[in-house]
């Protein structure tokens, strides 16, 4: 079931084609090294098909679904793992123990359909499947005795955008179309959903709105929830199809239940999303801070002004620094506005007196409205783009050489901010000495509210051969409960799986943990869906 | 059980000393026999206390609630009914046959805890009461033979801000708090919600919550549901907290299920609510179009261009006369922006601009931004608004002189629209001539979103002695099909009740309707909570 020409890579991120070339990755390790102070780091080469021994697959497919259903070492290997840390890691250990036994790729609706079915009658648990981009094992095989075996459903042949309403903006879309399939879909018509995590290129509508994942826009729409004007769902009880609708308060949002359900109450087949006109007047600035605390001070003002730049991410030193935005010793806040239908310059006139009045520095030319061309807009914007989306092939890398990476995410209020911040830096930077000896914990915040920011943490450290799991689990295990204790939320937009379940079950209200659990065996009698994945049941 | 000083109509809309006069009564007759060509109008004179046979409590409280709890004729009459036209006709009727049997008023959390817990074991339903200002019959009893008795749960005693945020613009606020309650006591921090429905005066946070109200705001924010932070809600089976939190993508939001549950799946005690800075800067425009729809295009290319107004009502040509802003002629369009932070010039020019792409016609001097001090917005602002919030009176004075009035409200993408509009006024006008002979039906935009308009209709109708209800039922009911049939939504912000049942049992998805009957079951178990509201359970 490969697809012909590329093929993505089935132990990490990306296509096998794409990445660091092998003297890159030298160059990287030895500028890591350098970082972390420390001699060298070696480099485990990436795992081959051929090295990988499965565990024979359980079950097999009923006849009738076998032209969807493939048991190919690939596709199998390929739906072992998300991309998270530990998944990376595995794949590096050529450890793919527990692979679904079978993978789905349904042409429709219809296949969906008939694969619950199948799988409810035949006690199979099925993991629904977009671009594979969970990084909290979201996507994995459920080892659970209960089922008879796993059934990996890959909603990637669901691409295509099926219906542009131009009045309305808005276009239904199959939820298994990638970032970019998506977009170029919709190009033609002069929208765009904008909805560009760092994910882009290998996740799904579909991915999106299980998991609410976060977006491009750092105010205002910062989730997906927002866009998401009516959903199609198959469960193994039937089609949950909600009416296209800009507002409604008819009875709680159908749509809300389903948004952030990771796939345990249905498979998410389309939806129509609200679009908007691609942008044609921008403007941008950096303003740097002689601290972070500064830093966040500015971002508060903005984000309580009532302005709703769609950029306003602030990096601390470090961060800006390993970006090419500062010296390493200035925090620096990325600001943007973009408008399909005005130029920008009040709107960034006022962000930018707002982050002077908290001491930010800027050059006099900054934040100018540009309307700038899609060509030129694509030379700038498209390096910073491209590294963006590029990240991910060199997390990888850096795994492949035995460090320990995480990236976490949170949110919390502005009032228990600085506490909380203290809190989260402490707890983590010991457990990062103490489990790993040498390493860094930066921060930045990638989206902002009214009522406070999202702060977004990242760990970069030295690992032991053979133990980088059991120290990435320790230094995660003490972020998570910093986090849960300073009044944070365990994820505001990497959503919850089966890794932050320890934390997300003591956030997570018990009434309402008793709530969805009722929902899902309402609509999911036999439990077969992405078992163990936000609730036990 | 009632408050010292001044009384609230146990029989309609708010004060007993408040409303139009007699002699105001007459004149309003006089002006609505002319307007649909009638010869008189005959006023009925409103209920008295002492003319109501009410039957007898079929329960008592227990001894442990007796403190709280009051069988009072007062009481029970003015817990029989929300505010809705079929209210007050059987108000006027002095039709109370189906009271509560007891109203409770419970001083805090436990107190209503203890409620459930007696209502659980007794049988006894229990109604949530906010305000009573419930249109959709929310509020009313229900004649379920399952049950042994009702209580009305009257939050009002918990009315009171808890705690004040001014980081991150938020506070702790009892659900039972009015309105003006609410506001009086956020204006010290300079901070206030910004919720103003129509009901403002006599609803309350908890009921908003619990409805979806639709609120100030005309963009954007249009909903109660994207102030809630947190939310605090009784359940039989035990208290919901969820985490203040500015965003989160932990799951499905705790929040979105019990917003707009209209109490069937708990009591909502409290709520962390995001707040904002009291606006400084106002900038008000008042735009003419020769027609609705001319005005509806101007309003799709504002709400499109990412501006925001906070007021962007549409007004159609008989609707703006009544308000006194044209001539009968003209559609008018009431544009608004505020802000604490900025002067609004850019935003209203770019606006407006919009209007005169669509033939919208303005004064050289409209939309200047304003620094008016709040004494002088009090002034002009404060008549329309007083004219506003006294307009529940008015309808009540319409229903004593037999009229038939009736207004409901819905959204719909905008490439519907047209056809929508055009299948909305047709059945609801043939409607209006076949049962009433003469009367007419209007409409404006109360809320705009990027992908539709939220149109709310009016109707005002002669009524036959005797027989306003039945002709009421027939209204609705074929503007109610219209709606479903041309892919609006049975209701936009007034809720569901039990009056847009049968409606709103068709838009609701089936799926979703069974997972939210197995929430109530796992909150409730007794199903005890508001029974026959949203679903039959």
């Amino acid at each position: 079931m490969s697809v012909p020409g590329r093929r993505r890579r089935f132990w990490g991120w990306g296509w096998e084609d794409a990445g660091p070339s092998p003297a890159q990755q030298e160059a990287i390790g030895r500028a890591v090294a350098a970082r972390l102070g420390l001699d060298a780091v070696h480099m485990t080469p990436p795992p081959r098909l051929e090295e990988i021994a499965l565990p024979p697959p359980r079950i097999a497919a009923p006849a009738r679904l076998a032209p969807i259903c493939s048991a190919a070492p690939y596709d199998r290997a390929a739906h072992t793992y998300g991309k998270s840390f530990r998944d990376v890691v595995r794949a590096y250990r050529r450890d793919f123990r527990h692979p679904p036994d079978v993978v789905a790729f349904p042409r429709d609706e219809v296949d969906v359909a008939a694969v619950l079915e199948w799988a409810t009658g035949a006690h199979v648990a099925v993991v629904p499947y977009g671009g594979g981009s969970s990084v909290v094992g979201g996507v994995e095989p459920p080892r659970d005795e209960r089922f008879a075996g796993v059934v990996s459903l890959d909603l990637g042949r669901l691409d295509r955008v099926l219906e542009v309403d131009t009045a309305s903006r808005a276009a239904r879309i199959q939820a298994g179309a990638l970032g970019p399939a998506l977009e170029e879909q919709l190009r033609p018509h002069g929208l765009t959903l904008r909805h560009f995590p760092q994910s882009f290129e290998f996740s799904t509508l579909g991915g999106w709105i299980a998991t609410r994942s976060g977006g491009h826009y750092a105010t205002l729409y910062t989730h997906i929830d927002d866009f998401v004007e009516a959903l199609r769902v198959v469960t193994p009880t039937g089609v949950m199809a909600s009416r296209r609708l800009p507002g409604s308060g008819a009875g709680p949002s159908p749509e809300r239940l389903f948004l952030g359900s990771e796939g345990i109450l249905g498979v998410i087949v389309e939806a129509w999303m609200r679009l908007t006109a691609r942008p044609t007047f921008r403007a941008a600035a950096s303003v740097t801070f002689s601290d972070f605390a500064a830093g966040a001070a500015a971002v508060r003002a903005i984000a309580q002004a009532g302005l709703y730049p769609a950029n306003c991410r602030l990096l601390d030193p470090t961060e800006a620094a390993t970006a090419g935005a500062g010296d390493g010793q200035a925090a620096v806040l990325l600001l943007a506005f973009e408008s399909a239908d005005h130029p920008l310059d009040p709107w960034m006139a006022r962000a930018l007196e707002c982050a002077a009045d908290h001491g930010g520095r800027f050059a006099p030319e900054a934040g100018r409205t540009r309307t700038s061309s899609e060509g030129e807009r694509e030379g700038a914007a498209g390096a910073w783009r491209r590294a963006f989306l590029d990240a991910p092939y060199l997390r990888d890398a850096l795994v492949g050489m035995g460090l320990v990476t995480e990236t976490f995410e949170t949110a919390v209020t502005w009032d228990r901010f600085p506490a909380f911040h203290a809190a989260v830096m402490t707890a983590t930077t010991d457990a990062v000495h103490r489990v790993c000896g040498r390493g860094q914990v930066t921060v930045r915040f990638t989206h902002a509210y009214p009522d406070g920011p999202a702060p977004y943490y990242t760990v970069l450290a030295a690992g032991r051969p053979g133990s980088q799991l059991e120290q990435w689990a320790e230094i995660k295990a003490a972020a998570s409960e910093a986090i849960l204790a300073a009044g944070g939320t365990i994820t505001h937009h990497h959503a919850v799986g089966r890794d932050h379940r320890p934390w997300y079950d003591r956030e997570r209200p018990a009434p309402f943990a008793a709530a969805l659990a009722a929902a899902k065996a309402a609509l999911d009698p036999a439990g077969i869906l992405n078992p163990g994945v936000l609730i036990d049941a």
